[in-house]
């Protein structure tokens, strides 16, 4: 039996959605935070904890927790790390909880909790993730963390490419026209993709900060075998293990 | 001196735009309130009024209006006309005012009207309207009326030529991803939009219901003349007369 797909722009469309009963919620937030937790836990990350707001970040540091903190595209001083993926790929995290806040994808993911199980996407653990998703057989809402509750090209286009490889398998198809217009965004971007995001609003707000946006990297379709799932309070890797 | 474009999906999306200032809002709902309304104004009609509720159409109907009435895409009984075109592609509309609601166009520009001056946008009259909103020298955003707050393909392909129509004049120009998103979306598929709008889920639901979407009508660019302005809670038609 095949499941629906429903993609959400935007956090501020999410309430308004059709998907009832049972459902993964998938967060996407490709620059940065959802391929940042990716690279996070191929360093061998033992948890994130996905923090709303910053006083709640301020207290967790307090308590000890290594925190990643970002706001408008740029590390807060307080923090250990910033919201890049390099501040990840680094032998020196293995093993530790990281309390992580953001200016989007944290906020979606801990609204998006409320309503069913929460799995991250970025372009790096596409392909596991959508075998995972197969097996989980079960309805899916695709949440792009957009930018303040606004649209976001680079988080369509992710959204695109992981809606077309599941009506693909066969595991799930749609009648959404989010879902539709991502597919076909993605099929119009997919040959070229970088040039797409470099036309993003984020991007250039990261290139105008002097952030490098590491699209090269955070294009890497599938380099990952990362699966992170979000439940009571934490994220941790759900990756098969042998 | 260009001016900038927004483009919001949704009603839902509406308030969290980046446009600030004296600004047009443009409401588009293809599928099919605004191209109805364009078409009421090529039959002489004097005025429409939108309303939200039906409650207040009942209201208008008792004080002697004629009324246009549709829900999920139905026409509703107490109400003179539906909500597509043909019914207004008659010449017995000539001179009269209709009080006018619907499951979303309407509301929608009730809604933006709060904010600026409003016009309304279909394909018939997206030619006169360009050139109208060139003369204009303002900032503009596009929203889509969508269906109940979601997404909606024909709308936003509708809003992709538009704004392709507008950059391409040099009056106006964006940076913002929904305008960007809805341009190249509409480069893909403006040599067959009749294909990718029968995706869409309201052509599937009128389908569905037996009512005739009208997509060759729907889809004949630029066949009027008529640019419908909402203001002091009437539309009339602004085009130029000699």
């Amino acid at each position: 039996m095949t499941h629906s797909i429903e993609v959400s722009f935007s956090p501020a469309l999410f309430p308004f959605r059709k998907t009832e009963g049972k459902q993964i919620i998938v967060v996407i937030d490709v620059l940065r935070f959802t391929t940042s937790l990716v690279a996070a836990f191929d360093s061998g990350v033992e948890a994130v904890i996905p923090v709303g707001s910053l006083e709640e970040a301020r207290e967790l540091k307090q308590h000890g927790y290594l925190v990643a903190a970002e706001r408008d595209g740029l590390k807060l001083d307080f923090a250990d790390f910033g919201n890049s993926a390099t501040d990840f790929l680094n032998p020196g995290v293995k093993g530790k909880t990281i309390a992580y806040s953001t200016t989007n994808g944290t906020t979606a993911m801990v609204m998006a909790a409320e309503s069913g199980t929460v799995v991250s996407a970025a372009f790096t653990n596409l392909i596991a993730l959508s075998e995972w998703l197969k097996t989980q057989e079960t309805n899916i809402v695709i949440l792009c963390s957009g930018w303040k509750n606004l649209f976001s090209i680079e988080d369509t286009l992710c959204a695109g490419a992981l809606a077309t490889r599941l009506t693909e398998m066969h595991s799930h198809t749609t009648t959404c026209d989010s879902a539709i217009a991502a597919m076909d965004y993605w099929r119009l971007a997919k040959n070229n993709p970088e040039e797409y995001i470099a036309k993003a609003s984020h991007h250039q707000r990261l290139v105008k900060l002097g952030v490098d946006p590491m699209l090269l990297y955070t294009l890497q379709t599938g380099i990952s075998a990362s699966i992170p799932v979000f439940e009571n309070g934490r994220i941790t890797d759900k990756r098969p293990r042998p």
